[in-house]
């Protein structure tokens, strides 16, 4: 039986329940992170510690517990109820309120902080179309933070799927190349790796940052044109590198870099 | 104490709980509607079940109950648990899921239908700043359909408690003005009534529909220089029209017009 930790608490998850006026629930009002795990230990913990810290700021969320207590908390969860491979997800919302509406801004609430764990998988290499149906907003923040409103991404992989596809890539608005639906790309070209610029409105991967120094890739702004002369391509995020077997349809070398970064 | 009717069930608020792997709460997975409701008769019901639907196909979720059932459920609620006037809303997530990640093909699961009535209150003449934080992402349908993705409006919100007003308008990526954070505007210039057009990026509201032939207002592409010689300005939403009393600082006439629309 799946066990959560859940504001203070190791319970089962069939017993853990958001509240109905939860703002996470209500009005996509939190942020999350989702690490590696292994065995008990989790991956880049401080990293993804910060990075959730920056985005509950954006939002103005307090984070109800200090860096160790959620360390010690994932720890417990992940020792109980781990996997030999885990994939953790901690979700920081503004919590439930007593009133309706937008904002309010008399009712300070007491955040919900949830952790999760599920078993941490390898995908298969992936097939990728270019997302038609929606763009990513370079001009909104909440691009920059791992925000709970994934409804872009929803959309994008429906049309994946909806076109025999597996993911999709996302342009922003002016139509650059920003990323896949649940991470970064990279792209191979002329034999040099590329990634989209943090300026075309992409999440700061943990990974990304630490793959650029690996494999010399460089930050650019990455254009639908520029993708026809890719001949190997690959996404990444905390979970893992997956390779790209084709791009709207023309296959690529699907195999991946040496990336011991996951250990 | 506050009742809810959730999934087939009217009990205690304090009882209703959304499990931990619902879709809404973990990436705004879901749609909702807020209606205006007299006694227990809801206001515009068919049009609110109809935008529901229409978010509910653009996201792919499926409608657990027909529309009687679901007016009988807020009937129901507003009967035993309503207000003189109410604040309706009605939230449909598609529901937990056994699944982590964004999407999985096979797993259809069971959405999560949810009615709340709250009070329903007469703002107070609005002040207004131009959100500059953040930008309305005119290419997602998001921006068409009520989806539970608010962050961005959240920081729009935030950033106009932040300057000392107490709403903001928000732009559209190409700089055109969209809407309010919970409504659509309406602004006076030299004695016709402007509004955004659709494809600025709005929610289509029922309001402000209702409106347009009332105040033959047109529906325009209403840009920012253009504010500066609006006399009077409101915004609307299913809840009601609230006068703007000042925007960018600079004072409004705050009466509204005669819109006996809300009966």
């Amino acid at each position: 039986m799946p066990f959560v930790w859940c504001n203070g608490r190791l319970i089962a998850q069939s017993e853990a329940r958001i509240a109905v006026s939860d703002r996470g629930f209500t009005l996509a009002d939190g942020v999350f992170e989702t690490l590696r795990a292994a065995g008990n230990r989790p991956l880049w913990f401080a990293d993804h510690l910060a990075r959730l810290r920056a985005g509950a700021e954006c939002l103005g969320l307090s984070v109800p517990y200090d860096d160790s207590a959620i360390e010690a908390a994932v720890t417990s969860l992940l020792t109980n109820h781990g996997h030999a491979a885990s994939a953790v997800r901690i979700t920081l919302t503004r919590g439930p309120t007593s009133q309706r509406g937008l904002w309010s801004s008399d009712n300070p609430g007491y955040p919900t902080l949830l952790i999760t764990a599920a078993a941490a998988g390898q995908l298969p290499p992936q097939h990728l179309v270019i997302c038609r149906a929606t763009r990513r907003n370079e001009y909104s923040p909440l691009s920059g933070i791992k925000s709970l409103n994934y409804g872009d991404n929803i959309l994008a992989r429906r049309e994946a799927v909806a076109k025999g596809a597996t993911d999709a890539l996302m342009l922003n608005t002016k139509g650059e190349v920003a990323c896949a639906t649940v991470g970064n790309i990279f792209v191979r070209i002329g034999g040099r790796w590329l990634t989209p610029q943090l300026a075309s409105g992409i999440l700061p991967g943990l990974a990304r940052a630490k793959i650029i120094p690996r494999i010399a890739a460089s930050e650019i702004k990455l254009t639908e044109p520029d993708l026809v002369r890719a001949d190997a391509a690959f996404i990444s995020n905390s979970l893992g590198c997956t390779a790209i077997a084709s791009l709207e349809g023309r296959p690529l070398q699907g195999s991946l870099p040496d990336l011991p970064i996951y250990e």
